[in-house]
């Protein structure tokens, strides 16, 4: 028994790893009833055509969402509002804006400068993904138990408007996600913490690898298996994607880098001196931590990164 | 057809994640004919006796060496110099001694100063482990892939020294590993970069985020699947052998440390500023260094971390 879709028309402008996703999961969960999608780049399209993932797959985005229900950005952030700039004129009367963006302020401030009247705007970020880019990599499962947070807009107040982030998130359960909403700078700090400081430590200790001159890059590879090949698996997404973060969420990002530096220099401390017990504290501190997230369940089924592992 | 055991008797000292290991591998191989464990918690010898893993699970160090032709240290590496002192009077002339530590200048030094003569001392590390601890989170395949860089002692250069580091070698490729020679201090430089920093970065990162005060703990857990997670695995790891390994490798790992500072204050300078192109390069350059590390097969088999994946 598949239940009602919950859009008609959906309409996914950008078609990477997460766009592509979307898709998948939105056809296999039967949450809307006709699926298009948009890119700029026609390899994307052909290869989106190829999978027969989509209903349409249109290099117009005018075109792509003059009829649609739920447009869903998932291009890389600084392009959002731009993106929103092109389609305004042709959007439907009450449609539905969102996108997948890591950053949800000045996205969504970009979104708003460029929309036009009537529709509802709806900042949103699935908590997901793999180091993967390209439609290829995208599949329908990325979301299950995973978080989505909304970061609805706070001047809009109305009915009309609570309806749409109602039904926006029935979309997000239907794909197997778990719904939060959340002020959007309180988005972009925690954000920060558990998704861009990550990423910036793992390019930064990759590249610092690289430029050694007394350890060759072959060195590094080779003996990548005591933890430095994690760091490489994080610093291999996409780069397009996570440059736009960084500039669009820049203030958080150096607030909390700055936290991290502090400590970094107190355990470098420690360790210059041989401050054994203050080294011991921390490690059995921070293993709790990860108890705390194997019991929040959020170390479970990870489709892709778990198909990575011994396949290449 | 079993090959000939390449050593008879082994004793293996502590039998933790890596020691428990060496032991099953050991035994599945047929590398050796008898496997005696000592460990000074009993707990520990409890369980090494019920999962039947070795021929004799002891927890006194005289009785456990006193035939054993292979002596291999599993201990956290600041406790293998008292322990060579313990053992030095009960060891067999010509047995073969070493260590899986994962620094190998200082612990060569203290194995050295408290060894009798006529025994030969070979400092080992295989590179390889996951973030569990204790004799159940052992497994026969670990090594299976991975490096085991030898570490020979420069003074030896005797014919029969020679023809123990080759015993050794076969040992462990044996055990499916891959043997390499290396110096010592370059051993714990080219460690610093790919084990110790990136441990030791994990470690400081999940602290941070546990202290800070504007998101709580809770929400660093829920939302962690945007990267912070692999951190929080790595910060999982055992607190006494870290511990241990940051004061015994202090000084590469401080070196190592203020590389990745210098660079960590340029990425923060291009953030602040705005410089997108400067992202992108690096972003670009780390993305073939993860090529790389798949190319040479350092990404492959690894049935803990995958076995750990949705079983919690």
């Amino acid at each position: 028994m598949t239940p009602a879709p919950v859009f008609e028309r959906l309409t996914v402008i950008g078609c990477g790893l997460i766009g592509s996703s979307v898709v998948r999961a939105a056809r296999e969960s039967g949450a809307v009833s006709h699926i298009t999608v948009a890119d700029a780049n026609q390899t994307v399209l052909d290869r989106v055509t190829a999978l027969g993932i989509a209903d349409a797959a249109l290099p117009d985005l005018a075109a792509a969402v003059s009829d649609a229900d739920l447009v869903i950005f998932a291009t890389p952030v600084l392009a959002m509002g731009e993106v929103m700039a092109a389609i305004a004129p042709h959007l439907k009367p009450g449609a539905v804006i969102s996108d997948v963006g890591s950053v949800k302020g000045s996205v969504s401030e970009a979104m708003q400068t460029a929309a036009p009247a009537g529709v509802h705007i709806i900042p949103g970020h699935p908590i997901a993904g793999t180091e993967q880019s390209g439609p290829d990599a995208g599949f329908a499962e990325l979301f299950q138990g995973r978080w989505t947070i909304l970061t609805p807009l706070a001047s809009r107040t109305d009915d009309a408007y609570a309806q749409a982030v109602a039904q926006l998130s029935r979309f997000w359960r239907a794909l197997g996600a778990q719904v939060e909403q959340m002020d959007e700078r309180h988005h972009d700090l925690v954000l920060a913490v558990t998704s861009h400081l990550p990423h910036l430590i793992a390019y930064n200790i990759v590249g610092t690898a690289a430029d050694l001159e007394e350890v060759t890059q072959a060195e590094v590879m080779k003996y990548s298996a005591g933890g430095f090949r994690d760091f490489t698996r994080i610093a291999a997404s996409d780069p397009t994607m996570w440059r736009d973060i960084f500039v669009a969420n820049r203030e958080a990002v150096l607030e909390i880098l700055g936290r991290f530096t502090e400590d970094l220099q107190a355990l470098s401390r420690a360790i210059r001196w041989g401050e054994a017990d203050k080294l011991h504290e921390l490690f059995t501190r921070t293993r709790e931590i990860r108890r705390g997230v194997i019991a929040l369940g959020q170390e479970s089924a990870e489709p892709n990164f778990g198909r990575d592992r011994g396949k290449h």
